[in-house]
């Protein structure tokens, strides 16, 4: 969808996503910390959330997938036209397939979670293919576009495969908090350089960007260190919230609010021993 | 072998491949979860099942030489041509290549279970060798092709090199049932796409694919997305296939079908436990 | 700040780093090898000049970015001239987000000291950040530039990525002394590389280097490797210089000078036993 | 040195040092398998093997130094002509300085045995160096060669970096005999392979090659991956002759020829159980 509405939909779901990834993972964290040796399950509350993460992944991805193929100016769901002979709208469906892989991550979660005979880390495996076709399919997206379109898609790349990366590595390196932020930082990133796509292809105001300017290209690069920077301390601060959230929470009355049933000691010894633990 | 043929038979052959490592890596999944410590050795089964497949693979590999070798048109064991000064058949001897290599791995794949004194991994070094020679010939294959034969080339090489690095995890990280069976749905997503292959270029029927027109190499490259969306999926259900019946199996009469002499208990324990456990 | 001085700055403050860090590290190695159980904490002489680095750091970056802005012919804090409808002084604005995140990386390392919630490695990872943001501004910075001043850059990405490669692994390799001093003498080629690039650039006597010649180009090149040995060398004996005056400290007076508190025979010991261990 | 012998020397250098490291890495490994829990140290046997290998590096390394300095068309310590303003011999300095890194790999290896305050992994990791140096200059080294040149010197790029990745994988990864043949495996084949660049660019008799024709590049291709099937077969083959020597040798007496002291039984079980450890 080729319009400043076409990228901010996708950069809000983005930039939702990595902040309740890093709410979700402080939490998580801090439920591990106070966790005590006989209680190995996660508490309902966390189990809930995954369910909810899932679900409104899959209801994300069928909308998205609906709205690209039935738009106006969509295929509505012809692939080939025989009558010209050519592809119907392909970019539409290319956009379809993306959302696809994100309902396929969003359906593993679920499924991770209500039968117990699945195996560990498949979310994240689901998660890593889903954001390595995105960036499959964005790199083979830029061909004979002017340089800064080029430009700003190819930047886009970088949270898009780093953040697959991350999410095999997760695979492999289990409840590790710092790779668990970066990824929601990754998330973050990506969905706030969406909106400044759009702000770069599709000005709401202002003059229109000289899509040819190297001068241009070289201030996008150096914006998107700015954006990375700032999803940086959106997410730090959002830990730094929720960890002070479930502090007061625990320290006041076991067992509300978020349902870790860990006394206030334990927690707050927790938080102490961070740093000393290897 | 530039016909439909050509690729169709090595696209059979990973797919079933593929099939039959999401096999044998359940069931080897579901043996260690049931094993007691005081059993060590892997059950008679599983060890045959080794012989049975490095076997295949090596009688594949022979047979896959000697096709290439002395087909109508092949080169007849003949490498140089002192008449006319020139190499004789290169894309031939290079299929050799490729076979000879998978011909190795089966080698390994045997030598590492008739003899105890071979080591923990050779027969996944082999197999990550196997495939590296493979897409690296591959990779030089596509020089001066037209746009879309040496695209869909080129998006071969992903599984590929993706399995090759897959298999070279496999020699430091043993027993991750995910990692295998992610090794299983590339291999499957290769064979799968060599069909693809075969059809684009060397269609049975309809009309010939325009081997310059941009939205062609648009369209493969999003339908090598569908075809790993439909690996993922049939490697899943061969896997929940396998799991259910051994759970079957074992749970009705113990030593029976699969030899895995595991008491119905311990491996609905082993089932139930899975996700738990790190 | 295109003179030699521009490049004398950033190449003295990154050669004092990497001395310093070698210091560090090697300091750090011969307390943890001469601690005895009961004392988990680090001494404070060590967490001191954790405040100190951080505190230089942030420092040197405010300052870095200042001169950047401030300089007579630099921005002044303006980012677009609405007059002449262009960029004002991008490459400072460049340097200036450079310094910006070697300043969170300084801040990362001060926080993760005063307080002890913050998490093992957020110190590494910004650190890896601020170097990935380096190598990526200077990336998109050799835009049609005469081969030997882009091939003087190119080869500068070299320290500078394997340097974030080095910290990010440092994440989850902790307590690893050589790959610790391996990142010492990374900065520390790669301060002695800025003012090679002075000198190649802004030579400050001799003959002016001819920027189209290849011969050029190949001698850089060897040159680079000529610092790599050099900055191994130096990183070598700053070890070897730093384990001999804590060995002499340690033995004659227990708790002088670096206050490590452990006696002359568990030093020794522990130097002794370093290569024995895994 | 361009000619056969220019290529034969290193070639010979690296076949044996591939040969040598497979045995030493066989040796090392089953006087592992065969250790008793009160002996820690390596047997003097192996030690005093160590200091032979970095001897002959050191050495070898400075003759190649010299000869690539003061052969009669070399550079004679002469970097820059003044008089007709140019560098002297470039190509000649860059050989001296690869071989001045192995030389460096060479001393680590002694010094980490000679004192044991040197750091685990020291040796490896300067290899790692020494190799990526070679490769990097490699790298640079193909600027405007005829097409089949360019090709048969990129190719010696596949087993120098691999062998640099592993080298430095070593340093993480100890006692992996899997992977420490591997290295040895890639050295023989970088070896190998020199001896075919020499065939190919200075054929000793036969008809010169068309450096300019596909057909010789597609070849060079397939016979690499020959070369790759050759060093694997090779080392294979010397792996088992060094296994065999050992079992014979402890079996019939204790403590001669290898100096291992481990009795036939330990032995024996070591090599039965090999596969079965983790």
């Amino acid at each position: 969808m080729a319009n400043f509405g076409g990228h901010a939909i996708p950069g809000t779901f983005f930039l939702l996503y990595g902040l309740w990834l890093a709410v979700k993972y402080t939490l998580r964290h801090h439920w591990r910390k106070g966790q005590t040796a006989k209680r190995a399950a996660a508490p309902a509350f966390l189990k809930k959330m995954e369910y909810v993460e899932g679900g409104v992944e899959m209801f994300a991805a069928f909308v998205g997938m609906m709205v690209e193929q039935f738009v106006v100016d969509g295929p509505h769901a012809h692939l080939y036209d025989h009558s010209t002979e050519s592809w119907v709208k392909l970019m539409n469906w290319q956009h379809s397939t993306m959302y696809l892989f994100f309902g396929i991550a969003g359906l593993a979660n679920v499924v991770a979670n209500v039968t117990r005979t699945t195996h560990h880390g498949v979310d994240r495996l689901t998660l890593s293919v889903a954001l390595f076709v995105e960036g499959f399919l964005f790199y083979y997206h830029l061909h004979s576009r002017p340089p800064l379109d080029a430009h700003v898609h190819t930047l886009l790349l970088v949270p898009v495969f780093a953040g697959s990366a991350n999410a095999m590595l997760q695979v492999f390196v289990n409840d590790h908090l710092l790779l668990e932020l970066f990824l929601a930082g990754l998330f973050f990133l990506q969905g706030s350089w969406f909106y400044q796509i759009g702000c770069v292809l599709y000005p709401l105001s202002g003059p229109v960007w000289d899509l040819q300017l190297h001068d241009n290209v070289m201030f996008t690069t150096m914006c998107f260190c700015w954006h990375l920077a700032i999803a940086m301390l959106v997410i730090c601060v959002t830990m730094l919230l929720v960890s002070w959230i479930v502090k007061r929470a625990s320290g006041g009355s076991v067992d509300v609010e978020i349902g870790m049933r860990s006394t206030a000691n334990s927690s707050k010894k927790a938080l102490l021993d961070d740093t000393d633990e290897e």
